[in-house]
């Protein structure tokens, strides 16, 4: 079984995979893309996948057979396990538990090649109800306080296999970043009695020249303080605080601006690898006044990138300004123009 | 002018380059690795770079000239300008300020093929001694406050050049992680009045699992906790606060750790990419009986990183027990054979 393990300084918890580590051979080995044209993700291919949790399918067709337009499997190599308990222990001075949760891969369409940007509207809100369906059906787990949904898109954003998906973790711990999302939002909402964010989305509408798109229900911005080049955040413009009560108007307002930005972004940087990650209030939380629920896009096009994991000291070289207006552009110039585009590269 | 911007919901200063910001176009531009053989750092290449404002050479010969064998160089890029002050101000809810800093480049060695695992003891020590000498001159200057030593080594990791160098960046701002770092320590210390780090120590030399090498005066070991397979750190055995502090004896017992550690990272990992940085103390804090000066060594093996930035949420799939243990057998086997191999293969 994975554990989870704390570190005794800065109080974070790691994931160890412990059942078969990593041997040094395996890092020298080719990397997983380069596994042949065989994909389990394909359509026609469902038998090829532990058997599915859910799935967007024909009426009449039947589980983990042809007729979906969306699928949801357990992760075959989960890093962590969904049976057993905690059990909390100590280790001399150090704290560990078992690596209970739930790891899922969210399969966001039959079409290997898909991407999002070139995805109908139908198509982002499909993938939008199947995340909060697969949250709202995980949280009657009592065991599980917090849920990450996160996409690595391309090897360089840690994916390993080429097909468009998503992944959804459900842990029994809140993980460190985003208690101090919270702890941050508490001080300025202690100081101020506003929420940050809601300070954040009115600043940006007001100044305008980190805005990138925006709807009557959300906008998107390229943050003041962007660690990454072309780093952007989605947030809905109404004080939400938990991703999973979004309700019909919110996904018809979100596609829009979730599959615009990435097609800006696909279309202006030739078609990164990104991730981006959706943070939430964990769900053992009521409706806080102090955290507002977004999700950060970071375009993977820097290397520099191990020295600023091990600082949280960010050198971002393209300013905000700089980049919202790049994709800002590129949104008035041709955006428009890309289905032909698409089509005539095909 | 580069500049600082906090980001107000977790309090994170970044810099931002704002003179002449990259455009998306610039990273696409072919990797800076195949800009060919010249060496800016190279032996007889002294005039390419910046002046240098230290050099260990042979008696007699002129700065910016041969006979060195340590050159110390402003980055020719530096992510910060060490001109002006830092002209804190808001621009409506946000805080910046002027990206005020000294970026310099520690240029370890004129050979270019060198490496860590390979330097003599006595190369080491002399490497050591230019950190110090740096971070001793720079503290003169009163507006920096703390001082971050880091290794890029391998393009993946961030090195745009191969030739061995180690970066220094005087800010005057203490980086996020590190505040954590100390505060994480005060709490412990409030709770058990101990350093944690030096009951780390007394934990890793008495369960023995996780160590990786051990003399007189210092110890290297994977961490409980490792965020990183492979994931490595260093420390003194007596309690000791300030890098910069260290004196003859201890860089006399500190070079054969950190050069052997780097060694067997090197031979089991076949050369890896890595990332190395001195965790110290502020230079505005005396000694904190709290805070324990560190190496944190990361070998740059997996590619999930993207994610892990966001979140702060680490998966690691090798226990540091098993690396550990495949550091241990290669230094028992046949680590002291390398200068054979190396002459073989040479």
């Amino acid at each position: 079984m994975p554990e989870f393990r704390k570190d005794p300084v800065l109080g974070r918890w790691v994931i160890i995979a412990t059942e078969r580590g990593k041997r040094p051979t395996d890092f020298e080995a080719p990397s997983e893309q380069s596994r042949g044209g065989f994909c389990p993700f394909c359509y026609g291919n469902e038998d090829k996948t532990p058997p599915e949790v859910m799935a967007y399918r024909e009426a009449g067709s039947k589980p983990n057979g042809p007729g979906w337009w969306l699928r949801v499997v357990p992760n075959k190599f989960p890093a962590l396990r969904v049976e057993g308990e905690l059990d909390r222990r100590g280790e001399g001075m150090y704290d560990r538990m078992n690596g209970l949760g739930a790891h899922e891969v969210i399969i966001e369409t039959p079409d290997h090649e898909g991407r999002w940007g070139w995805y109908t509207d139908r198509q982002v809100q499909e993938i939008l109800w199947a995340y909060r369906d697969r949250i709202l059906e995980l949280s009657k787990d009592k065991r599980f306080c917090y849920f990450m949904l996160f996409k690595n898109k391309g090897k360089e954003a840690g994916a390993s296999l080429d097909h468009p998906h998503t992944q959804l973790i459900a842990i029994p711990t809140v993980p460190k970043r985003v208690r101090e999302e919270i702890k941050g939002g508490k001080a300025y909402y202690d100081f101020r009695e506003r929420c940050v964010f809601c300070d954040m989305i009115a600043e940006e509408i007001s100044s305008g020249s980190r805005v990138v798109m925006e709807n009557r229900g959300f906008i998107s911005f390229a943050p003041f303080a962007s660690r990454f080049p072309f780093e952007t955040w989605i947030l809905p413009k109404r004080h939400e605080t938990h991703f999973e009560r979004i309700d019909r108007d919110d996904i018809v307002d979100l596609a829009p601006i979730l599959k615009g930005t990435l097609r800006m972004l696909q279309e202006c940087l030739n078609n990164p690898p990104y991730n981006f990650i959706i943070h939430t209030t964990p769900c053992n939380e009521g409706a806080l006044p102090h955290y507002h629920w977004h999700i950060e896009i970071m375009p993977k096009l820097t290397k520099v990138a191990g020295f600023e994991w091990g600082t949280g000291f960010y050198i971002n070289p393209t300013p905000p300004e700089d980049a919202a207006e790049f994709l800002r552009n590129l949104r008035e110039g041709n955006v428009e123009d890309l289905s032909t585009r698409r089509a005539s590269s095909a």
